[in-house]
């Protein structure tokens, strides 16, 4: 009997193209021929395409310390297989606002130094394996939108641990740079390792650590990956050595010195301490958010204030909510590889209680909107102004303005939404307005600030435009707006702003 | 009828001296003679003779900006009326390891231009009253020593105020340096200072706000005060511009530039708020301790990894516990306010939760000690290293080693103390031992480091001493110790420090 299967496609974020997913997986002749063109250099392969695969890619193809070239390997699926299709073409996976993205990508493609693929094959190849694969966490909330349990997703990241390990060279250098529950890389990579070899018949000799990034997309992205402090590990000294030597070649090690931890754990423990702490200190301040405005105070300039002091500089500021791919799911990270790993008793009550009210930041903009409606939204024109997580940056992953767009879609809002980067929000599948212009052309009843884009700062023709509506309700969520905005708009709507309830 | 009245005393911190506790509360004379020989100069009246109080008191007669005579005030009973009589006898009633408070306060009594009482007539001859009265919170504890309620004392600040308002002038400028639960100032002080004057037939011209301190008592105490950052707030205009003269002519404004806040309730917000974030961000650590316990990794080196970054350098160490007068008690004045001052039905969760975590603290490392003799410490020989609240500090208000020291004595150990700072512990009544040498004439089965004084650090004597005892267990709870002690104590004791997984 056969089969019939219709083509399934993969739509490129970028460009909207749809690639047909090829049937049969084997790469193996145009891998061998990217290799033949490049012998004599080192083979990096880089395992995932996202936002930290790219640019590793990126930048380990245009380094000038060392003769690498690249391969970069996804699965050959929806969500990923146009990406490598995309960096074939010469076209960057990723939108971002860092012009030498651009430029650095062009010098690879002028070199032909990397080639992308989703072929396994590739991993037999490599010297150096580099896994930039995603770790997800599947949350789950309650009736009152509260996170009531949540799920490590490690399988998908042991199956592409064990790809490699079914296919890489005895002795590969093997850097994990996805963020992992602690103790990953010594009781799940390891194993998974050691018995593919023992299956393989074969004694390894192969390298393995940890070396977390701290990429910020935005303006600063690839900046953000060579001129920034590093923390690393390996499973034993030679690993560490070889760790620290490929690092050399690709970072900025010294103006940014290497950090070597005595772990893999502790290096792992490092990255989602670091991702809790700020999650923590945001969850902190949400609660005093609200308490300012009960208490009809500023909480910005109560937060000017005490941030004069050196120990307290780093005090956060009131917001729509916590976005990105880190911070909502990191420490629930930890809290898992605590119990599930390290058999504990206990668990991060205070880094799981960032991510629960974290989580529920978005609510407190939504109930603030729906209070001034008298609890009647429905049919009301709503402009939401910014969709990416955080400022200046296209990256719209686990965006806060999700859960706020939700709830007003609920309450029957009509809802335009305008973005100076995102042209696509991928998450809702909704296409994006740029055009301030061409977003005031409609009337409407709210206009929400919801993301931090320096776009919006003192921006004449958005200043003049909410002016020239009329009867507007107007909330400020992340503190864009400018006591002398404050006071033109105050004179014609009403206006509220998260964290100020002296207005 | 006449009743008899035993003689009660207020026995000194300082010297053990006791005072006789007067029967007639008039001290009139005394105070006329004093102001008369000061004509000409303004009048400050300092109400509270504490850590806060008695500094202010010293720099506002100390200062030559501007012509000031101090009175300081506190109440006659056994706890305050023995600082009355030292600062009347020309000792500063504060232990403090910063030596230019003896300078300072030996130039003060030269000019004779500081004079302590009980008689709340002072207020009476008062031009501005700052208010250093203590303002305290009851804990409640379940069986398992966990926090279970606590109640705000606010009813002896109220007093303090109360005092006042029927003393003072009419046109006194009052200013509140006390922790106070946020709205104090406009909801409990002025209508108490409103009515007393409506009974008093008077129509009011009273300054008042908030201006708090920053003080950190130990070696740089006076200096804290002086070159500290100000954040300060009037109910009214007029109010603020005079508390800005005031702090312009004993705060060096020049280099730590005022902040004027919008209300007295940003200000009061503001100063429990800074205090909130550091308990907050000691109770998220305590966790990570743990954890890097049961995974056997060092969080230090982690700790000192992530500190790399400008974004994360203040993040907190592992410890004891908190003690001091304000950490562990702000967050619950600022989450009492919120529910009974402004009447909001949330809590601060993440704040209250803090505090919670915080009072554990040292329960953990009595576990510690308690797991490694098997639950069995009775007729154990046990060395506190330290007793303070804080490192090169001889305060000891709420210091963690409280509750460790109340365990072990309940376990049946026979404790002895040492500190090169405290003489006497207030708290236990327990007479405290500051030479090494004499501690260790005896032979201890467990040495705990429990504060973090610089005098422990490198220490050669200390370090002999330890070495030549036998079969230690030896537990460093806050970090005390360098890389060549511990191997050196390895090698002939057991050793344990807190957060560190890997020893």
């Amino acid at each position: 009997m056969k089969t019939i299967v219709d083509t399934i496609y993969s739509g490129s974020l970028l460009t909207g193209e749809k690639f047909p997913i090829p049937d049969s997986v084997s790469d193996k002749d145009n891998l061998d021929k990217f290799v033949a063109k490049h012998e004599g250099k080192k083979i990096v392969v880089v395992q995932g395409l996202g936002f930290v695969g790219s640019i590793m890619s990126l930048i380990v193809a245009n380094t000038e310390k060392e003769n690498y070239t690249v391969i970069g390997i996804d699965l050959p699926n929806e969500d990923s297989y146009w990406k490598i299709c995309s960096i074939n073409k010469g076209e960057f996976p990723i939108v971002s606002a860092d012009e030498s993205i651009q430029t650095g990508f062009k010098s690879v493609n002028e070199k032909g130094n990397l080639y992308a693929t989703y072929d396994p094959y590739a991993y037999s190849l490599a010297d150096i394996v580099i896994v930039d694969v995603s770790l997800d966490v599947a949350k789950e909330y309650d009736e009152k939108n509260e996170l009531s349990d949540y799920e490590v997703l490690i399988g998908p990241f042991k199956d592409a641990i064990t790809t490699i390990s079914i296919n890489c060279k005895v002795d590969a250098l093997i850097i994990v740079e996805t963020t992992i529950p602690p103790g990953t890389c010594e009781k799940i990579i390891k194993p998974i390792l050691d018995e593919a070899f023992q299956r393989r018949g074969i004694k390894p000799s192969y390298k393995l650590g940890y070396a977390y990034e701290r990429v910020t997309p935005g303006e600063n992205y690839l900046n953000s990956v060579i001129n920034q402090y590093r923390v690393y590990a390996g499973v034993d000294e030679a690993s560490a050595k070889a760790i620290e030597t490929f690092l050399e070649t690709i970072i900025n090690t010294e103006d940014y010195p290497l950090t070597l931890l005595h772990s893999t754990t502790a290096a792992e423990i490092a990255k989602v301490l670091e991702n809790s702490y700020r999650a923590a200190n945001i969850a902190f301040i949400q609660e005093w958010t609200e308490y300012a405005e009960e208490a009809k105070v500023n909480l910005y300039e109560i937060l000017d204030a005490i941030r004069m002091r050196p120990t307290h500089d780093n005090i956060m500021q009131p917001g729509l909510g916590v976005g990105g791919y880190c911070l909502p799911k990191d420490p629930l990270i930890a809290d898992w590889a605590r119990k599930d790993i390290f058999q504990s008793n206990e668990e991060l009550s205070v880094s799981r209680r960032a991510v629960e009210i974290n989580d529920k930041m978005s609510n407190y903009a939504f109930d603030l909107i729906n209070r001034h409606h008298l609890g009647d939204l429905s049919g009301k024109y709503i402009l939401l102004l910014g969709v990416s997580y955080i400022g200046n940056v296209a990256d719209t992953r686990n965006t806060p303005v999700e859960a706020l767009y939700d709830s007003l879609v609920d309450s029957g809002c009509k809802i335009t939404i305008h973005d100076p980067y995102v042209t696509f929000w991928n998450e809702r599948e909704l296409d994006i307005e740029n055009s301030l212009e061409a977003c005031f052309e409609n009337k409407f009843d709210i206009i929400v600030f919801c993301v931090k884009h320096s776009f919006y700062v003192d921006h004449r023709l958005l200043n003049s435009l909410v002016l020239a509506q009329k009867d507007l309700y107007i909330l400020d969520t992340i503190g864009m707006m400018q006591e002398e905005m404050i006071d033109q708009f105050k004179k014609k709507h009403r206006v509220s702003i998260i964290g100020r309830g002296d207005i």
